[in-house]
């Protein structure tokens, strides 16, 4: 059985003004709990129906044996939960781990993402990230908030396999010496990029690409030849091609 | 002024089987008419409010400049034939290109996609394949409608530079002599591929990836190298790279 005041908090938390203030975010369906499960994320609650425990019986042992205390709730709370039309059954609420604490002086790579604005873009160029493994992930203020349902749903479980941190100067990656690579349908084509390490990767949102003044400050520009038609190519599939190319360097 | 019946059949569009019943589909923005403009697509009906005729003149010179009839109408006239929440001011009425000419003969590049149910990845793909050049698309049985709203919206005009054949076997591809190359996490390097031409690069859907009788047929199965984390990657992502790297054969 679940409380009403429950209920009420877990429905807020698709509004990023009570993701902010719980410090929350919700989950939904058998696979992403699970890579949450897995990647050791913190699990605040946890809510199914039988019909799951006997569905899913794997991955009831997975939850059960991480230690995870769980709810068993009716169809009718687990809709009432539920961000989706045609609700999995599992719900569980996680917590925004803290990324006040940055540190880019280590050598590894950054994604830099500039207003990014479509919720489902910003999920699925996380899920790229983390199959290219590129493990830190900076959002420019203006951009989606990570948290985001469809985010969530789109990042596939990336979301527990990155650090993610928002409101992110571009300064910051520039006073740390990091290669600064801005793609841009003006730059040069990204196969015969010659960068040096360690680099982050700046990406603009869907309607105007990267602002002004940041791309200014870019080392290096870098561009998908067009061989067909088109104005651009959508922002996530750009980022697909350009972490395909740079993790060959 | 619009009138109440021209209003109907313009919402009803939105479902697949009156895009069928009258062979048309609905577009929005300036963007996208002027992409479906420039392509010489046959658009039956433009509607715009004045403020367009304001903020756009370019525009309405080469909406004019070809010739197409234009009924100006009111912002609530245009609201109620607009699909979202904040309209653009401009929606177009086209006609759904007759697919069924299917020739495979000829020596050129494919896209087969194996049952994608999401409209946006559906509209990205395009996208992404008018970028690349790549002119024909199948669609298996089961494909997600390529006229479905977020599919047009996606393809960001691509539809207009693209010739899409809905309910197409992959066994004509067979027949006809192609190498058949399908996209799965169980094949080879991408980067190391060495294909005969012409190809057609098979897609399958988000939950289940390519349908296993298809698979079968597979001349080359490619996949793209993990050095991370996750089950997959998205497949407009996958094949954004995919085509990317396939256009430097």
């Amino acid at each position: 059985m679940m409380n009403q005041n429950d209920q009420k908090r877990i429905r807020s938390l698709d509004q990023k003004k009570y993701r902010d203030k719980y410090r929350q975010f919700q989950i939904e369906g058998v696979r992403l709990v699970e890579s949450a499960v897995l990647a050791q994320t913190k699990i605040v609650k946890l809510y199914w129906t039988e019909s799951v425990e006997n569905q899913y019986p794997d991955f009831v042992t997975t939850v059960i044996n991480n230690g995870i205390g769980i709810t068993r709730v009716t169809d009718k709370e687990i809709q009432s939960i539920s961000y989706t039309k045609s609700p999995s059954g599992v719900v569980g609420i996680c917590e925004i781990p803290d990324s006040s604490d940055l540190d880019v002086t280590s050598n590894t790579h950054w994604i830099y993402l500039d207003r990014i604005s479509d919720p489902g873009n910003l999920g699925t160029i996380l899920r790229t990230a983390a199959w290219f493994d590129i493990r830190h992930i900076a959002l420019s203020a203006g951009c989606v908030d990570p948290y985001n349902p469809k985010t969530v749903r789109s990042g596939m479980g990336a979301h527990f396999d990155l650090n993610i941190h928002p409101n992110v100067q571009i300064e910051l990656f520039k006073k740390a010496g990091y290669t600064l690579i801005g793609a841009d349908i003006s730059g040069d084509d990204v196969a015969i990029s010659n960068v040096q390490k360690p680099w982050v990767l700046i990406l603009g949102g869907e309607a105007n690409g990267i602002q002004q003044d940041t791309l200014s400050q870019c080392d290096t520009i870098l561009s998908i030849p067009k061989l067909g038609t088109g104005d651009s190519l959508n922002v996530a599939s750009a980022s697909a091609i350009l972490l395909y190319e740079l993790s060959k360097l």
